[in-house]
């Protein structure tokens, strides 16, 4: 189209960068009265909310920080958490988030690979911090909430008011909609952690996709659950600005206290993981009726169906969802069909249990042969691995050019799992590609292996992994760690005959080791180090 | 940000032009069975309209139709015009949508300036386009819908079947998000009409801004009272795919076709300009109650404060929006503030009078003097022109970069609105900048008298202009249109003292003129023509 327009079609008057920030300055300029965080005894109006996050950002400038620096956080869920997802950005730098659950060495690691100039940090983290820094490699500027100063790090409080209270348009915007917003370190099982880089234009685009997907209205009551350090808490931190919702903030918490807030602040939404369900399963028998619907996205973990089906008999709407840090967070979720309100239990249990489709804002997905590239048919049978492609892809990985070329071959996002598609187009993750147990040539997921051990009411934790075998070439073994009161009660051979009335014989458990299930800092059990306590205490060469 | 990162950020992988293509693609491959379109008899699932527009633009492909061409539409509310939504832009080409409300010489001047080459044009308005035809300067391939074919025309039917169903991927996609997807000639009361070039990123991202000023779910049931051919029905034709909505058309419409769609169909929203609603208002009386809430967007032309009572007492959600072709439609809405709840009848009346607050995705926006650009204080007094800058102004005007230099001078789109700004930052529209009434160094918005005189229950339409005045400079002049009930028992005198009792006595109209008010095409009211007719009949002059 010759649109013999003389003026090329970027202009100021026709595009700005894409940026969540925007959502901050829209929701003080037209709702400044409206609660924006609830913390403990802290209530910040979305003008107080904003006007702090603007003097953090002043601050932040006036200590040197400049445009692509990083300044790391290590705090839960707290408001100055909430304040650095945009202070820190809107001094034109990159947040980096830290998981409160990592060790001081990993701790230190991300510190210097990211080679962040200034740390905030929470009280309750004075000392894990303290031995980070002393681990680190350069000098760090600290910063410590909720405490006052100390000898080795300034006060938060005075640290933003020192900052000026400025106008939007005096802090430092995106030239781009491609710059780094955050950088996000990967924990995987094995190795060093891998920094992913996110950009203001996935940051943007995902909110939508997550606001979408919740068909959240506007003003939703958001309790925070699902920890920030998460993919920025699946990008919430900043979607709940372009919807002038309310955060309500957990600095930690358990089954009672959601039920407390759900009644005490009208929560209408949160997110995490499958153990978070559980939490609020365990606790409900204590807890008033749902005073209405509340939305739930899960995901992150395998999302039992038994699970999904007793949250739903409280009231609970429940998603399932499937993300990775590498994608801005979640990006396929399980849409609801409303046909689906007329399917037998069973079936809802089957069709939820799958991770879904695309988010609308997300348009590549694929599974597909790891090599070729070749789509697998949509037979809900033949497993390849997930492929992305689009607006959600992070940047790259931080200083690891090798890496993201890996990561990004052929033109797709290679996530790892392993998954089928099924007739109606929906996405079913069937593991790890690593995860996978190939038994006299089957392919056998350890996640349906443990999707059976988890149907005994004796298993609290279930985690299958291959074990080698000199006939089968892998046979499946499963750590089992039992309820309290059937501790004791249960045999290896019950349990296998168990999953025998589940699940094909060659899939079952060859082998039961009843322990307690590590975690990772993340919460993820390490397959990686399973498989080699496996291999050490029974393998073939034991 | 050194990223260190050895490729370039801008990959497959991670980033795809937006468009509101792919959320057809979408709605299909995750809704296929979900009823997209209820036109008359016709029932479309997602997955057949799909696949019709793929067929469509596989016609227009092997039609000769390339990147970047024209397709003209001259069609109502229909199946094919949501059809041609996505099939012309599939096959790389531009939507050009003619108002069916224009005259022979009109369509002419477009088809002939938009260099169209093929028109898609509805039986129903067969004569017109022929005449239309005859008077254009070049050859147009024309297809007529619901009639087969003709002697001049193709069957649309046929055209459709000729295409091939071909796979998503072989679409003609767009190459960048600012490539030109639409064609919309505003119809200014003076002048031939310009071009107004859509790009892909704005129809996308105005998708999202209205779907979240609308907290519309997923699966809504859209009405289509606002023509398509305004601004491709406010970006709705795209949008409703984003939430995977029922589409029901409608060819004609009064307040009882309205009311029976709403329970027959169970429609949960529609848009029009304020004379819709009052279709409804005059219908209701005869209409069962709203069996559930239903949300109207409404803008385009004054809102009387009655109207929107009426409708909220009905159970109607009237948002007030406001918008500008060159904005890819509506950027401002009247977002309703929870404490509002509370306010008094009259306070709500005033509140949402006013035009409101940017959408999410609108990221600039200020009341300004023309001249300076300098910002109006928020007084709720100070009367300046409304500019706007962002992601949703239109690439510009199609072959006329003189006119588009003009409207994007000084780096913001110059709106020729005039509005004051209230404390709590809320937008109101005075007027248009050439509306606006200059009388002894007064201000009056012609706006403000129409409100006053719309107040007096025999006012059917009022219309103020400027008269020229020897000793004022400029006074109103109201023309007035009764109802049939007033007709003969209202005199300029009643009418004047009723206004009297409104605003101020300045502002209040020095003659009254009873007649018919004249619209245009796009129902405005041509206040140019106005001024010169009360310039002849009623000016120093006559």
């Amino acid at each position: 189209m010759d649109t013999n327009v003389a003026v090329p079609p970027r202009l100021p008057a026709n595009s700005a960068p894409l940026t969540p920030l925007d959502f901050l300055i829209r929701a003080e300029a037209a709702f400044p009265e409206h609660p924006a965080i609830i913390d403990g005894d802290h209530r910040f109006t979305w003008g107080t909310y904003a006007r702090r996050c603007r003097m953090l950002a002043k601050a932040l400038t006036a200590a040197g920080i400049a445009r692509g620096d990083r300044v790391a956080v290590l705090l839960p869920n707290t408001a100055p958490m909430l304040e650095a997802h945009f202070g820190i950005p809107m001094a034109g730098a990159v947040i980096c988030t830290i998981n409160i659950r990592l060790n001081a060495q990993a701790i230190a690691y991300i510190l210097d690979h990211s080679e962040s100039r200034i740390l905030i940090v929470d009280d309750q983290f004075r000392g894990l911090a303290e031995q980070a820094l002393s681990l680190a490699g350069r000098p760090v500027r600290v910063i410590v909430t909720g405490a006052g100063a100390a000898p080795w790090a300034e006060d938060y409080d005075a640290f933003v008011d020192g900052g000026i209270d400025a106008r939007p348009d005096d802090m430092v915007w995106p030239e781009s909609e491609w710059d780094p917003l955050a950088l996000n370190y990967t924990s995987g099982t094995t190795g060093n952690p891998k920094g992913v880089i996110y950009h203001h234009r996935g940051a943007y685009l995902n909110s939508f996709g997550q606001i979408l997907s919740f068909s959240m209205a506007t003003h939703p009551v958001y309790l925070w659950t699902l920890p920030m350090f998460h993919c920025n808490g699946w990008c919430f931190a900043w979607a709940l600005a372009a919807v002038v919702g309310t955060h309500v903030c957990l600095r930690r918490f358990d089954g009672d206290v959601i039920w407390n807030a759900i009644h005490r602040f009208g929560v209408t939404h949160f997110c995490g993981a499958p153990t978070v369900l559980t939490f609020v399963l365990d606790a409900s028998e204590r807890a008033a009726p749902l005073p209405h619907p509340v939305n739930v996205m899960s995901g992150g973990a395998l999302l039992p169906s038994l699970v999904w089906r007793r949250m739903t008999e409280l009231g609970f709407k429940v998603q399932h969802v499937y993300g990775i840090t590498e994608m801005h967070g979640i990006f396929v979720s399980c849409a609801w069909h409303q046909d689906w309100d007329q399917a037998s239990p069973q079936d809802q249990a089957r069709l939820v249990a799958r991770q879904g489709i695309p988010l609308v804002v997300q348009s590549g997905l694929m599974v597909a042969d790891s090599e070729t590239l070749q789509p697998v048919p949509a037979d809900g049978r033949t497993v390849g691995e997930v492929f992305a492609r689009g607006n959600l892809g992070m940047t790259g990985y931080f200083k690891d050019p090798a890496a993201t070329a890996d990561a990004f071959a052929g033109g797709w996002y290679h996530t790892g799992d392993l998954a089928v598609v099924h007739p109606d187009g929906y996405l079913e993750i069937k593991d790890r590609l690593k995860d996978f147990i190939i038994s006299g040539g089957e392919n056998i997921s350890s996640i349906e292996v443990e999707e059976a051990l988890h149907t005994h009411p004796g298993v609290a934790c279930a985690a299958v992994v291959a074990l080698k075998d000199d006939t089968w070439g892998e046979v499946p073994l499963a750590f089992v760690e039992l309820t309290a009161e059937w501790q004791g009660r249960l045999t290896e051979a019950d349990l296998i005959a168990h999953c025998r009335g589940q699940i094909a014989h060659f899939k079952c458990p060859r082998r039961i080791v009843f322990s307690p299930v590590p975690r990772t800092a993340t919460g993820k059990i390490p397959k990686f180090e399973l498989r080699q306590k496996a291999a050490r205490e029974c393998g073939p060469d034991r």
